[in-house]
């Protein structure tokens, strides 16, 4: 299991947390079977009540004409690409460099499908028309992450989206997109999920990062493209004899969170604003444009966890629980905000911020 | 959804049921978390202690040094042939013409690893070591399934697995097992399950087949052979951020049912005895070597439903929901004996395999 560090142990203490549901344990799973018929079957091999209405569910929201339930976004994310590269008979696609294809996946899509990767940008910018514009020829599709999260959750503007579709079309380049947090950024397009869809062939959608699922992911597509998908999840050893317990948490939290991402959009804007009033801290967005941000200091892990710890402490308030370095010796955390935001009592989370503020001052300008 | 069969339909309303644990439902799973501590954290990425102890009690089951919980056997197996081809620098590996491999998977192996396969035998017979000996060269891995399913759960006897093994070890080819079914032969070999592993370099093992968990599967082998297998794990999308909805599951239901295989073995002979003292009716194979066997019929599919059907209404006891048709237009079902056939008040059986044999009798000796 490993130690737990000072930071962990002191937020795993605390008695509210700042970001994110709540802990990812054994409740989450009870409380969504909790009123579950018993006498309900499991789908089987993909087939059955439970999945098949699901995937209906999730094709009505994107707006395309099937979906379909796969074990992991990683799964569903190759297999679209692969589907598009076998169309067009290339081996290449187009996509940010921190997608998680490139940097999460232990290079799944070169090593199971021998599909050559171009980056579009560079690691710190979210992608533009110009990048797709002047991206190399023989690129089946373009994969577009909305938000872009490796760099706090930016997006591009719904026109530069609209752009960059016609621009694919005209092209005929797939556009494929990772949503693994499509719904949380709906609020900031004032988009329904299907508007957002349309401009994209192919839709991946996590069901356990803003829905709060236990695991999962929706792939979606026309019909020809859903069926083809489906011959790779078997291939891919993803067409489980039962992915039930999966798909019914997703639903159960669907119908719970998915009319939240407004809320959790403005909570967001709130707490940035307050961790940019603070000494020393700034956010990545500076104003977020979903439920999520990055929240960077200048210092390193090292001054800045003992910090942490004590805000912590003193407050009962968990801010994070660790802190990741960059490249230049400084450091940051992520936040996603979801339930555990709003039930802190406001005076509390007035006074941790203050107490952030008050402890990076008090360590960092007369150290 | 689809329509259901008479047979089907008939077959769910029965009183009784011959074969399998029970309906594959939602209260499978309700069963197994039932007692579970709801601050029980979930695994994470592949760590965590519900994970790594179930990972070690496996390990510790089949005598090898490490072991790894993944969504399916599918993407076990493919993973284990290609860590052998990788290691040896082929492509190729060698197994039964009706491996799981070759007719389940869509041609998995082939389209995502371009793994050549060789068979080994025929279809209708089990491997022998002349079939390995004679094997082309430049082979990677043989793949043995224990019981060889499709062709009704044989077995080769244990002196001819210790030769295959010996086989491969001296031309340093690996041998993987397909254990699909493994404890469910071990009464029959009267050997542990580390004793049957310790003659293969891999084995993968099954978590919803005779255990009765909702789904997974364990791959085991040394230290260096696992941890490769958690990287390709991560590749194919298998290392879900959340694994326990089957774990638990799979833990749960182990202990219960690992110890009743001696059970099933002998109550899987009684039910062939049984059906082979029917008119018309034989099992293969003719005594079970583990909890399963076929039973054929002579006659096509359209002669035997309505037959079944009879059966089935006039005695409460569910024999099979469906038939399978075979290339020479005759028909067979699959049994595995599970928890349900004892469940049978032993009169009941009786009336059943009765009046099993006078409808056979009466409608196809004199139609």
């Amino acid at each position: 299991m490993g130690e737990i560090s000072q930071l962990q142990s002191v937020y795993n203490r605390s008695t509210y947390k700042l970001t994110n549901h709540g802990v990812r344990n054994v409740q989450v799973l009870k409380e969504a079977f909790q009123h579950m018929n018993e006498d309900l079957e499991s789908d089987m091999y993909g087939k059955g009540q439970i999945i098949e209405d699901f995937q209906e569910k999730m094709a009505a929201l994107t707006g395309k004409e099937d979906a379909v339930f796969f074990p992991s976004g990683t799964m569903a994310q190759q297999i679209a690409l692969r589907i598009w590269c076998d169309e067009k008979g290339v081996r290449k696609v187009a996509y940010h460099p921190l997608s998680h294809l490139e940097i999460h996946e232990e290079d799944g899509l070169k090593e199971l499908h021998c599909i050559e990767s171009v980056f579009l940008t560079d690691r710190n910018r979210v992608i533009d028309l110009s990048d797709v514009m002047k991206m190399e020829d023989g690129v089946a599709a373009v994969l577009l992450e909305l938000p872009q999260r490796e760099i706090g959750g930016q997006l591009p503007s719904f026109k530069t989206l609209k752009e960059i579709s016609q621009f694919c079309r005209d092209k005929q380049i797939r556009l494929h997109l990772d949503g693994a947090r499509l719904l949380e950024v709906l609020p900031y397009y004032q988009k329904s999920a299907a508007e957002v869809c349309a401009l994209f062939d192919s839709i991946y959608l996590s069901l356990y990062k803003g829905i709060g699922g236990i695991a999962g992911a929706i792939l979606a597509g026309d019909r020809d493209f859903v069926k083809q998908s489906k011959v790779w999840k078997r291939r891919y050893g993803g067409d489980l004899i039962s992915l039930y317990p999966y798909i019914i948490p997703a639903d159960y939290y669907f119908d719970r969170r998915s009319q939240k991402m407004e809320q959790y959009f403005k909570e967001s804007q709130e707490a940035a604003e307050r961790f940019n009033s603070c000494y020393g801290i700034s956010t990545l967005p500076a104003v977020p444009v979903s439920n999520m941000f990055h929240v960077h200091f200048q210092q390193s892990r090292a001054q800045v966890e003992p910090i942490l710890v004590e805000v912590e402490q003193r407050t009962g308030i968990g801010i994070t629980n660790h802190l990741i370095e960059t490249q230049d010796q400084c450091c940051y955390f992520e936040v996603h905000i979801g339930d555990q935001y709003s039930e802190i009592p406001k005076e509390l989370v007035t006074k941790a911020f203050d107490q952030l503020h008050q402890s990076m001052e008090q360590h960092l300008k007369h150290p």
